[in-house]
């Protein structure tokens, strides 16, 4: 119990969110961890995918994972996966890591191959989450928090709990709309967040200013290269991030707005390079909003990196709330 | 008891929106009703706001409305009232139909002057409460209304209960950002929802298309003009609910990403007109979403008219869910 210092913001006789095994499966990579009382990760292990991908494989090396983690048993293990998760059935209908999956019932099937208990959670839902309990949200009951990567992503904590929507799909953050005639999206609308403030978007961006910018937004190390330029006061590069931040603000107002949430959380790689865009959020989300519900809100930059989606997959294992 | 059969979809054992009364305090009449088990207004009683429109002479209206409504006494009583609402201490913080108003402990001086137990409510989180609970959303535990009067607010169910927010300002639908650089909005933002989908937004747009429409877009019986227009065929008219109802549809979609809430609820005297507008809405609501999440949306329009608000206040002050 020396931990439970750690645990401030949350009222006592609430559940911790370990000691647990956390694991977040990625496209390539599953990444697991053994998280403790006070939500940190003392124990880590990483395997590839196999070339297989499939649910078998798949549930194998979860299981071997957890295993490792935790060789006497008992833990109870929370699985964090991209995707579309249905909680009561503790499966995954689908994900765009894993094409081949229709309703893959991987809740059960890690608990038959590990004798634990066994809880399912949506990726970015899980990052959210363990920020939350442990990392920038601690002490915060509301939350709204974008996973900054690739695309964007996002998850919804309101009332301490994940909220998840009628079906288990709430949390599209990166699907708000904010340019309405604006670049097409590959869920069907134009204009969506996600094309203008993931890695992606920014490589769009680039390619769109033209000149020097354009011929770096070939591959993936872009928004790396971009900081850099940024930091070093290159004007063009700087005013990538300020667009950037500009479209993040303006779809987080509406969100200030319809949900009266009051602290952002910013996660996933390009939240490393915070520091470039979130005065432009920040300002946006002011001038978009009424002064009495812009004031108490905080911008906060995810503080568990690589970790974020372990310890909310562990959480969510223990039934911990924020 | 002969009314349980009306309570479908919510759960045996969980409170009824009635017996109770309910009180809508507007800009310039303040409407009560006694409202039954089953979430029907039994009886109904107006008065206009006083001249003064201060505290005193509001709370003795309110108490005469109720007291003439239940002359036996023991009823609990639900208040709606627009603007900031502190639940904690029963207050209206603030209200755009009262600018004279600061910190008013309106539950307690109801409390104080009819001997009940008074609960205190936004008006347009009650309206959409109202008709989850008796109206169009019955059946619904997760539900976003929008009420299109003047202006545009707005009400969030969340899991069966009015959702608050941090500090009880959530719902403000209407200021979600359509038009990146639209019309100017009274929140400080450009291109609200409010600016296009309103009454107000209404003339805005009328205005703005110049010609017949423009003529009649300057008193508040515009919208209705238009919507005789629309149905007797006039294009332009036509025209200005299609937009209507894209701007609508846009703003819906943002929410079905970010809540999967599937039932969207229309209230307020502009739905009236949904039939010319609904369709551009559903159509722009679907273009703009992952067709696996607008797949199982219905658009609904109110179904209790002005009794609304009357109903959610009850439904409040009973402590019932949808």
């Amino acid at each position: 119990m020396a931990d439970v210092s750690g645990s401030a913001g949350r009222s006592v006789g609430r559940a911790a969110p370990g000691p647990a095994i956390g694991v977040d499966v990625g496209g390539t990579r599953i990444k697991a961890g053994r998280v403790t009382e006070s939500g940190r990760v003392v124990d880590r292990s990483v395997v590839k995918v196999g070339q297989a991908r499939d649910e078998a494989d798949i549930v194998a090396r979860i299981a071997d994972l957890v295993t490792a983690l935790d060789p006497d048993g008992g833990l109870p293990v929370g699985v964090a996966a991209a995707g579309v998760i249905d909680h009561a059935a503790g499966c995954v209908r689908e994900s765009p890591n894993f094409p081949g999956w229709r309703d893959f019932e991987l809740a059960a099937r890690v608990r038959e191959a590990t004798q634990r208990v066994v809880a399912l959670e949506n990726d970015a839902n899980a990052v959210v989450f363990g920020e939350a309990i442990a990392g920038a949200g601690r002490g915060a009951r509301n939350l709204m928090g974008y996973t900054l990567g690739t695309g964007v992503g996002g998850g919804l904590v309101l009332d301490g709990r994940i909220w998840r929507g009628e079906r288990g799909m709430a949390g599209e953050l990166g699907h708000v709309t904010v340019v309405p005639d604006g670049r097409q999206c590959g869920c069907g609308n134009r204009g969506c967040l996600e094309q203008y403030a993931g890695q992606v978007g920014i490589r769009r961006t680039m390619a769109e200013r033209g000149g020097a910018l354009a011929e770096l937004a070939g591959d993936s190390s872009a928004p790396a290269r971009l900081a850099e330029l940024a930091q070093a006061g290159d004007a063009e590069a700087q005013a990538v991030f300020a667009s950037l931040g500009a479209h993040l603000g303006m779809a987080a107002a509406a969100l200030v707005h319809t949900l009266d949430v009051t602290t952002v959380l910013l996660c996933g790689g390009i939240a490393a390079a915070a520091a470039l865009f979130v005065p432009a959020m920040e300002s946006e989300l002011r001038a978009r909003t009424f002064r009495s519900m812009s004031a108490g809100v905080e911008i906060r930059v995810g503080t568990l990196g690589a970790d974020a989606g372990i310890v909310g997959a562990a959480a969510v294992a223990c039934g911990c709330s924020a």
